[in-house]
């Protein structure tokens, strides 16, 4: 089945057909047509009803087969069981696209997850493309068009401006537009994807991303479905320097279990989507106005060299509240340099260097606009709030003057007013200034610019770096390693393993001249701790007879279980054990991640995601992230760890992201020990799971 | 100095004279006569200016002595210099209470804070309560009276309600004010304290909770002044069944800064506040606009049993945001019971058991009436949320009528509004049912409400529990206790500590049977172990040797230090370390602290915190807090703690609040050993450190 690419005419469709339209004025499927007549649509409409020979003063046709011209794009709002039939009309009539408003589909289980694919079977063979079901349609605001059922929009002038918004949900899209427009802010695109059956989120993103009229992507998700594109499509919007911005559900698990009850999808942990958040350049946003209040704040700006921001003031108790909750945000408020204080003094404006910059009660505007300036132009921040307080009621054209200078476009100036203050925000928004409602949407937004950072380079491998692990799983008949095997292939990847050996009896001569661990290899005992099937600190001379009673009380404890020999390896101590795990998440796809080992793990849930694979560096970093860590990196007169060692070998895992001869599903070390500093790592103890040999990597790739 | 407890009259002056009042209609010295007459003021008005024959159509008098009659509130506006002055002037009139607007006092800094101290002595001395400096003053709504300079209230037309407001900055009550009552709330008595000279927020609640007028009182704070006058106050509300709901920057460490750079007082951590809040029945919120919508959904309540939260609604997107946020804060999402789901059922109304409650789309509000009535009745949940879409918007009055049933006042109802839904926001506060207009605020809201316990009951203790304490702090003379003297204390508080002695050389006999550890008792060696003036794990046979050289060390490397003797304990091993510490709190007075010991203490910031003392069964929700003391509740196959122990010994480390002789300002178990179930907890080292002497018990706990 080959699908054709949207094409820019998505939005601009010449002639609609409105399927199931009908002419009873408070009824959601009239609402279409007086949408597309309110908001200017210049195309023709075609109302579909055999019912009607005319509707709203146009004529009706019982079918789209009987439309007697071209139709670009055709909105379904049929029953669920009646849209399969519209959708054959469609592919007869060579429709480019159909929106499907209908809902009862996948989002109700399997029976309508079944229809919902034979419909797409059809369209696909057809050649539509369609965009939903369980959808609200999209909107072009610069093109008069709506192909949309929101009610919202009966009640808002739509206005014409850069923001374009995907949504999968509907009704977020009627509350972003009603918010943002009394804020003076403007749109260009807006589309609800619904379940996104074949036009999804990445698609979408693509198309934006080129799309001359937008210059910010909002994306309001509850999971990922095609992660893959979306990340091609950031990293497009990325290079044009259009923010891409998202609030993503699914911070707690509630939140993941109520967005996958809601679209049938599958939401992972927060810390993997905000993996792949960073990873491609994607700046996430944790309160709900921030989704329309950060585009202004970062449009025409790159992600920022530092993360420090300067505070300016006339009100101690609001600026208080944004610099606290900055704080627990982790965000630096940075006061003015000596430089800064002298450079003003010269010019008679006398500030403080308290980290909050408080304009003293009474001084003029223009010393007001003379501090601005300094904190735009100085070095030592990235970014500036400016805070006021009561004249945002009482005068809001101050408030533009106050901040209105000619370096605010040096970097980004957020303008935050205490009181209730629609009007001065409604005039910022305008200028193109970003404004903020709340202190927690204020900083919430400069964290997500202070956090943004370009996307992730692609991490390039040496010659031959990938030839050991690659000839072993190419020579690999099953889809799991034991932990023998499983270490070979960390030790090809060129992650120090400790020396073991697989035995079958006590008969077998092994090489150890340490004392060892002795365990049961066998995929049928689970818990092997606990069943006495291991043994530690074994000495060279006891290793025979160890083996010959574990063998034994293996046959009796468990007769039926399949005994792959005994593995013998030798013990390994250090500072302290991680995990290292990669798998390809479905969502995201690869990635690597860094946790504590042992019952620290279970106990602590701290870990650290990436996108694999991932350069030495982000590696590094990824060892700094884990607070329980910091003892390695030297506290007190504690030894230090080898955190190269470790950096090193997570790196290593990540590449697992690039073998070909088969797909590793998931990989895991528990533990890998860290040594002292320039003694290196150890793997102890890990499994392998690769995808069943019958699907290759390629194939594999182009699903995710 | 006698001071005359404030009365409600404070509130309702019949005669105020301004000083200071400014002619100049644009001045804001002119404002507050202009704001008395706007907001309709009963009273007389006496302008005080030198300059003026009259003001605005009132007779003007160049001092308050020139005025004929009697003055009950003096507005002082003039510059600091001149202020007290004016104080003296308000002492020979007998003026009862005086608000200083001024500012140019402690908050500057020392200087200031002189000037202020000798205006506050002349107005003790004279009779007068001073409201200020450096405060916006007061109003009383339903009384008509505004003694204040705020700008805001040129704009706005009071409206009168039950919320009661106290704020350390000036700026956020002109913010509530104009936020809140756009939302169809309305205000009884607002107050800016300003820097707190005499008349604090503790002294406010007070009158507060005894005012008729008052619904519920809510408090912006930077930092406690007066926190016990508070905690008086909002138990006695609690009684009184006002909710006290109180927003306080310090979250962060840079919140902690600013609050104490703009208001000179002293801010402690936020776990520190959280348990003040906590221990007397006052609600923390974490957003601004929590502050005002908080309120109508708790007042009518009592404290929930459990912290289970339902979710109704139509619009799946925005219900999973607040569902999302609540799960990231802790609260209990909790679906439909059977029982609920057969009840609707039978009345025709289907909904399944997901944890968000979804009307389906085209159900009749009628269903929607009849599923929140069985929430609101159902045990299952304490608290309700119902979320809605575009209606709110296209429709206000709807949003209203769905959730305008009989049961709404059994338990909280929280409405979350997802679109700019301004008019059904003003509806809903009108009819008194708490309107959300963030995800963030109604998550935060309904978190402060489920957290929401009774103020902590004194803790009793037992007859003579506190003899062997109290004789031991009577026969100090110090001002601090070594470590053996720390353990006898604690041991004397039934805390079991290692057997220890102090010997002042090698000739001197010890009792030990088990190895031990050496220390060199001395303040003036610091890093002990650093210094070689530590041995572990000594055998008794050598102890005589180790001491021996332990003194002829310490005499070498450090000539100059004092030299107390050797410490001699028993080396004690356990499952666990952790630090219980007790310290008079400057914000907040007593607390006790359960942390973890040795490194960890440093490298892992959690701690529990109580105000002192503590129940038994507050210790052992201590112990439950911290995270990493879960694996001494019985993990996997660890061996379980002695937590029973564990928090008898925290409880006994609280009654050092109610200890007599002496003040104890500080002590620290760290660490204490905590063994396996049954075997206890050992205290090995500590340290207690004692008020000076010459300030007895009673004269310490008065200041607080």
């Amino acid at each position: 089945m080959k699908t054709r690419n949207l094409s820019p005419d998505f939005f601009l469709p010449r002639s609609v057909a409105l399927v199931g339209a009908s002419g009873e004025p408070g009824k959601v499927n009239s609402r279409a047509q007086q949408l597309l007549r309110i908001h200017g649509f210049t195309g023709k409409v075609f109302p579909i009803n055999p019912r009607y020979k005319d509707l709203f003063g146009l004529p009706a046709y019982p079918t789209l087969l009987a439309v007697p011209e071209k139709i670009d794009h055709a909105l379904i709002m049929v029953p669920a069981p009646a849209v399969h039939e519209v959708v054959r009309q469609c592919c007869e009539r060579q429709v480019a696209a159909a929106t499907i408003f209908s809902s009862g589909f996948a989002e109700l289980g399997e029976e309508g997850a079944e229809l919902q694919r034979q419909i797409v079977a059809t369209a696909r063979d057809g050649g539509v493309r369609l965009l939903g079901p369980n959808c609200l349609g999209l909107v072009n605001v610069p093109g008069h068009t709506t192909l949309s059922l929101n009610a919202v929009l009966e009640q808002e002038q739509l206005r014409s401006g850069p923001l374009s918004v995907i949504s999968q949900s509907g009704s977020m899209l009627g509350a972003l537009i009603s918010r943002a427009q009394a804020r003076g802010l403007g749109f260009s695109k807006l589309v609800s994807v619904g379940n996104e059956c074949d036009i999804g989120v990445g698609e979408i993103a693509e198309l934006l991303a080129d799309d001359a009229d937008t210059g910010a992507i909002l994306l309001f998700l509850e999971a990922f479905r095609d992660s893959t594109r979306l990340a091609v499509a950031a990293r497009r919007a990325f290079k044009k320097g259009k923010p891409v911005i998202a609030y993503k559900l699914g911070r707690s698990e509630i939140g993941r279990r109520v967005a996958v009850s809601h679209t049938g999808a599958i939401a992972g942990a927060a810390e993997v989507s905000d993996a792949f958040f960073q990873a491609h350049g994607i700046m996430r946003v944790d309160t709900m106005e921030s989704l329309f209040e950060l585009p202004q704040l970062v449009m025409g700006h790159k992600p920022p060299a530092h993360r420090r921001v300067a505070i300016l003031t006339g009100s101690g108790g609001p600026a208080g509240m944004i610099a606290d909750r900055l704080g627990t945000l982790g965000v630096e408020v940075a006061g003015p340099t000596e430089e800064v204080i002298r450079d003003l003094n010269e010019k008679g404006v006398k500030i403080s260097a308290s980290p909050v910059t408080d304009i003293p009660m009474g001084r003029n505007d223009s010393s007001y606009n003379m501090i601005l300036s300094a904190l735009l132009s100085s070095d030592h921040c990235d970014a500036v709030i400016s805070v006021s307080g009561s004249s945002s009621q009482t005068n809001p054209q101050k408030i533009v003057d106050r901040v209105f200078v000619p370096e605010r476009s040096k970097k980004p100036l957020a303008v935050f007013l205490a009181p209730r203050a629609d009007e001065a925000l409604a005039l910022l928004g305008k200028q193109g200034i970003a404004g903020f409602r709340t202190p927690e949407a204020c900083a919430d937004s400069m964290r997500a610019y202070l956090n943004w950072r370009s996307p992730q380079s692609n991490e390039s491998i040496r010659a031959g770096e990938l030839a050991g692990p690659n000839a072993m799983l190419a020579a690999t008949q099953r889809d799991s390693l034991n932990e023998c095997e499983s270490l070979g292939l960390f030790s090809s990847l060129g992650i120090p393993s400790t020396h073991c050996r697989v035995v079958s009896g006590p008969a077998e001569a092994v090489d150890f001249a340490d004392p060892v661990a002795v365990k049961i290899l066998s995929p049928d005992i689970v818990h092997k701790t606990e069943a006495g099937m291991v043994a530690l600190n074994v000495v060279p001379a006891d290793i025979a007879s160890v083996v010959s009673t574990m063998l034994g009380d293996a046959a009796k404890k468990f007769p039926k279980a399949g005994i792959d020999g005994i593995l013998v390896q030798r013990m390994e101590s250090g500072l302290a054990e991680v995990i290292v795990g990669y798998r390809r998440d479905p969502e995201v796809g690869p990635i690597v991640l860094l946790g504590l080992g042992g019952i620290a793990a279970e106990v602590h849930a701290n870990h650290s995601v990436r996108v694999a694979p991932v350069s030495l560096r982000t590696a590094e970093t990824m060892v700094s992230e884990i607070p329980q860590l910091k003892t390695l990196a030297g506290f007190r007169n504690l030894p230090r760890g080898d955190c190269t060692a470790l950096a090193h070998a997570i790196r290593a895992m990540s590449l697992l992201a690039l073998v070909t001869p088969r797909v590793v599903s998931e990989a895991e070390i528990n533990p890998l020990i860290v040594k002292r500093d320039g003694e290196g790592v150890v793997a102890v103890d890990g499994l392998v799971v690769l995808e069943p040999s019958s699907s290759p990597q390629q194939e594999a790739a182009g699903e995710n």
